[in-house]
């Protein structure tokens, strides 16, 4: 790895996604400091007493003061709070990114709230797990998966370079660049909807009578259904634009297939499936 | 094992249950003969060569009349269309199963066809795999998972008796009894419904914008969308009552959780999402 590492880094939030940024960055990049803050003083200790993070502080603002970059891990109105509390206290130049699902809200909130001479990028790994906290962070969780930064044309090309980089040092394979609008759009479809439809299915009238009868189809659709409640309320509410469209789009092609199941449009249906067979195959080669 | 197992089986169709079956049953029962039918000559030399299968047979009537046990692992038309054509073939008493997606057609089938001193039970194992065909086969896909067979007051309880211990003895955790009506409304939600939200999320419009951007939860809620089309348009216009109820229902349920998007209904958008929580938890310490 070959990019200038002499800055501090302060991770805001140390859960799944937090924990394992600070993880990896530990593992694969020789910076100065590496800081957290939490709400919770228990995964601040341990994190410091396992080496992960560099330092405690008395007073949040310490870190903050001193960091080059600032990598904002929390839910997304946490993180339009964070900045608005901490405009003065972030250091002359400093790069502010954050990781939330949502994007047009988060870029337009730093825009009115930050200081002109701080550059944020925002920022969403396609990366996850089931189960939520700091003690399920791993380093690991980003090899492989893709991220997406949000920049513009006003962005400070040497600071969106310099976040590329350590995106790649940390594991993920590719990292994309476009609109929050163009994110929210996309999001909405490729995880969102997934994880609305396994919630559904969950609370299906159909549910109880099919206890225990659920082969793998079941257990993949369903797997997202165990969901942090609070985090997916703020975001479904701050994207439900581009969401109520994809809902709506799904029920239009849930009626356009019953009705070639009720019509025995048996080419119609074959249409579909093998469209459907295609571009998951596809998918396939894509990961390999 | 303490079963009588002085008994010939032949399995009708040697695909990815078909295959699996003769493995599994190879691998821990000893019967006198395992025995195969299957239109691909090539399948059955390969399995005979492996010492899966006992013999080869240039007459297909000959296993058939000398099998006490009859499996039958082909689509459901094709499983009515062999009991039809080998009425006259089937041994003495003989036992005959199958592992297809619908059962309300094929047992009234199996009762109009079949001889009455012939026997026949449906099944329908909640075991799979992406791919298909003899080569993917493998005796441990049945491991662990759940089995329906339907038989009905009139059946023979031995003989129930004695395909329950099979299918105890090859891994299957538990075998379910149900009628054939309640085991097609079932598979509608726990199989066909997660199959068929996989295609529509892989023939949705957004899915071109969206390529390479999809994370965890896409992957999985579109895992089986790579389908095997012929099949497929069978079970649905099979079960096309339960199905076409089961979309309906979610449409309805779509409906409701976009309107509590929309209306900032953050409240009960929290019930759902704790409900799902809660049982999609439960599901994982069944599985446990």
């Amino acid at each position: 790895m070959d990019i200038a590492c002499d800055f501090n880094i302060t991770i805001v939030g140390l859960g799944l996604i937090g924990g394992s940024m600070a993880k990896s960055i530990r593992e694969n990049l020789s910076v100065k400091s590496i800081w957290a803050l939490d709400l919770d003083r228990d995964v601040l200790k341990e994190a410091h007493e396992s080496g992960i993070i560099d330092d405690l502080f008395e007073d949040d603002t310490i870190p903050i003061k001193n960091s080059d970059i600032v990598i904002l891990c929390t839910y997304p109105n946490a993180v339009l709070e964070f900045m608005k509390k901490n405009r003065d206290n972030f250091k002359h130049g400093a790069l502010i990114t954050d990781t939330s699902g949502i994007k047009e809200k988060i870029v337009q909130g730093a825009r009115d709230v930050l200081r002109s001479d701080c550059e944020f990028i925002g920022g969403h790994p396609m990366s996850g797990k089931e189960s939520m906290g700091y003690k399920y962070s791993d380093g690991s969780i980003f090899q492989g998966t893709n991220y997406i930064i949000t920049p513009d044309e006003k962005s400070n090309k040497e600071l969106v370079l310099l976040l590329k980089e350590i995106l790649f040092t940390i594991g993920f394979k590719r990292i994309i660049e476009m609109s929050p609008r163009e994110h929210d759009r996309i999001v909405a479809y490729t995880s969102q909807l997934p994880h609305i439809l396994a919630c559904i299915m969950m609370n299906s009238k159909s549910f109880e009578r099919s206890k225990d009868l659920h082969g793998g189809s079941f257990r993949d659709i369903t797997r997202v259904a165990d969901i942090n409640c609070e985090l997916w309320s703020e975001l479904l509410h701050e994207n439900k634009q581009n969401i109520v469209a994809e809902l709506e789009a799904v029920i239009e092609d849930i009626k356009n297939i019953s009705k070639m199941i009720d019509n025995d449009d048996i080419d119609s249906l074959k249409v579909v499936f093998k469209n459907s067979s295609m571009l998951r195959k596809e998918m396939n080669y894509e990961k390999a």
